[in-house]
């Protein structure tokens, strides 16, 4: 897919690129002669020989966006710089299917894990309640997060590799009124993909002003999110997952009602970076080509997620869920003719960017993932408290499944096969 | 400084290097045929011509640093990168003189303004007193975010310019007790820099319990911070002054006192994202080179930390110091050979990495600044509210002071004196 996007200026001489270029490579780590045999080259790449990594998050990144991390110096109010920010603020409305502009789309140096403090601190009055969809780890931090700032979380929690039921919670909404109710998109310590249309209508259907919050850190970029349509109230991601830019940034977009709702807090926000009231109008500014300062913005970062945005947008982005679907079926009943079951137990309720695979019996992780990395390719372990032993991780998300040309899970699913092999698994 | 640290690891092909560098030109922004007769390009730098950045921040990057940026993807728990970042955490200490491990340093996505919330949220607990010297715009914003989190701000404020004195600051002290004490130590309102050796020593004998913090966004790599020998409590800064890093990290150095003031809080961190709860563990599992995991640390940022700090530390920081200093003084000297006046009025207490200075008679920013961008160089306006339309900054810190090849300040005070002219101010 990044190679249909086309760009046109270039004004750096070729002896300078090359030494640029060198540099990148010698600040790469150290490769012993043991190791280089592992590092994997992409055929299409101009990135230095390392190992892939297909892990949730952080994933491959492009050529382009990487170049784009390299960009020299800019004061964060130069036109140059506004230009950037205020077309990255504007695309990012596009991976929403966003429209209406009184929404409000973000991208604030930090972390996905920031995003939880801007919701807690600025959309939850102290002693306010948050009914919080569990579905695994990240539901257990985000309660923790509310609760720093005074909110009063109730957690509904699914088996693990399960979906809270909707009857459930509309059980939950019943018994009482609830500020925000928290939904973790894809969990990323379990695979589970929640439903987040249909309860956005069931909330809006039982408490109409309850607020509807994603976490879509693992889901933005992935997995279908028609914010608009779907009548949500914030969606809040990281660059590093199905975005394809490097982690340092918390990204999100706020609807009318949520920023509404802002405004008629009767306490301030109980955040001071992370505060609604700081960011809102330099979002505004940045997006109507003015400069505007709070904190200096990360400027690379930026630039990074511009040139990734406006490769993920030149296709459709029907096109990128399904070849990101297709990826994600052939991985998982790969997983599955091998004889490995995943976490995530409900057919139609499994991630598209990840699959959390339970290890077989007599092969722990220290058996096979050190195998794996020996082939080049980094998967992750277990992160889910309760399980984290027993399973490890694929991610697959941006270039690696959207460009073929790279065959990052032919190499990937060989390398697990071998590797579970020799671990004493026979496939 | 930078030529003198060299690198040995060379993987990378001089076909995909050049590639990579080609694409790092295309997405630089645009360069009109009008503009790019304006850009400057230095003798020594693989960089794409750009205007040169010689703003209080963000500075010019050295062509390693920007390199480091673009390190292909790692996982946050890889080996490689828990060696990085574990460098990089322990090269931090030197920039502070610090060799006692009960402080810790932290680098954590986000800004130098994130710093003041884990100051706000871990070291002052809801009700506390801070004391907060101000010199400028910044200790506004602080006392704001003090606020934010329930502690209670007095500030001491000097004239615009002024420092505040020893004296002033032995009153207040002795007037009641405070939690902390905030020192700007540069602000980059005004270039005024405080002497926050003396201030420490005060406080430590008027009030001996109450923390010594630092904001050194605009100080540290530049300024002497000799944190454990000034007793020191906290020193936050940010990467894109003098560490010559682009924006995008929140950084500090925390004492054990300080740590153990957080320890004893009876009330929990008020912050989430920027709790010490949270990031002390992480910090001092990485500093031991063991993975951790709270939210994905930003992989490419804290490359292109480690990167820079290798260079900085190649060389005595004294003679860094020094060539800051000289450099300082003679753009000092050359603007009042100008017959132009300093926003920061004492001597002896004069910012040594910026320079704020008022405008003449008859000239507006709009007749000054575009003159200058006009000949490739990007200078700030003002940030103090009182004053913002009276006068313009430059900053003078990182790779355009060190490397003296590079020329960056010939341009620039060049480029100042013509454009007064032209604005019909006669040198």
């Amino acid at each position: 897919m990044s190679r249909r996007h086309s760009h046109s200026h270039s004004t750096i001489s070729s002896s300078a690129a090359l030494r640029l270029a060198q540099l990148s490579s010698h600040l790469t780590p150290a490769v012993s002669s043991e190791q280089s045999s592992t590092m994997t080259k992409s055929k299409a790449s101009a990135q230095a020989a390392h190992p892939l990594t297909l892990i949730p998050g952080p994933v491959e990144f492009t050529d382009e966006v990487l170049a784009a991390m390299a960009t020299p110096s800019q004061s964060h109010v130069s036109p140059q710089f506004v230009e950037v920010f205020g077309d990255a603020l504007a695309l990012l409305r596009q991976l929403f299917f966003n429209t209406d502009k009184r929404a409000q789309t973000f991208a604030i140096a930090g972390a996905g894990t920031l995003g939880w403090d801007f919701v807690a601190s600025n959309l939850i009055e102290p002693g306010e309640d948050a009914l919080v969809l569990h579905t695994g780890y990240f539901a257990d931090s985000l309660a923790d997060c509310i609760a720093t700032y005074g909110g009063k979380p109730t957690q509904l929690k699914a088996p693990i590799g399960d979906i809270v039921t909707l009857d459930a919670i509309e059980t939950a909404l019943k018994e009482k009124k609830f500020k925000v109710v928290t939904i973790t998109h894809v969990d990323t310590s379990t695979g589970v993909l929640s439903d987040i249309k249909s309860i956005a209508a069931l909330v809006r259907a039982v408490s109409p002003e309850t607020l509807v919050i994603v976490d879509g850190v693992c889901s933005v970029g992935v997995e279908e999110i028609r914010f608009d349509d779907w009548d949500l109230d914030l969606v809040l991601t990281a660059p590093q997952k199905a975005i394809g830019v490097p982690a340092g940034l918390s990204i999100f977009i706020a609807s009318g009602r949520a920023l509404d709702v802002f405004r008629a807090r009767k306490a301030p926000p109980t955040s001071y970076y992370a505060s609604f009231a700081k960011w809102l109008p330099i979002m505004q500014n940045y997006e109507a080509k003015k400069p505007s300062y709070f904190s200096t913005p990360p400027v690379q970062n930026i630039h990074a997620l511009l040139a990734s945005l406006k490769q993920i947008l030149a296709v459709p982005l029907a096109d990128r869920f399904a070849a990101h679907a297709r990826m994600s079926d052939r991985i998982k009943s790969t997983i599955a003719s091998y004889g490995l079951k995943q976490v995530a137990v409900r057919e139609g309720y499994q991630a598209n960017g990840m699959t959390a695979v339970y290890l077989p019996d007599g092969v722990a992780l220290p058996d096979l993932l050190p195998r794996i990395a020996s082939r080049g390719i980094v998967l992750a372990g277990g992160l889910h408290k309760e399980i984290a032993t027993k399973y490890f991780r694929i991610g697959h998300m941006g270039v690696s499944v959207t460009d073929e040309d790279r065959e990052d899970f032919d190499k990937a699913l060989g390398a697990i096969k071998e590797s579970l092999a020799e671990a004493g698994y026979t496939v």
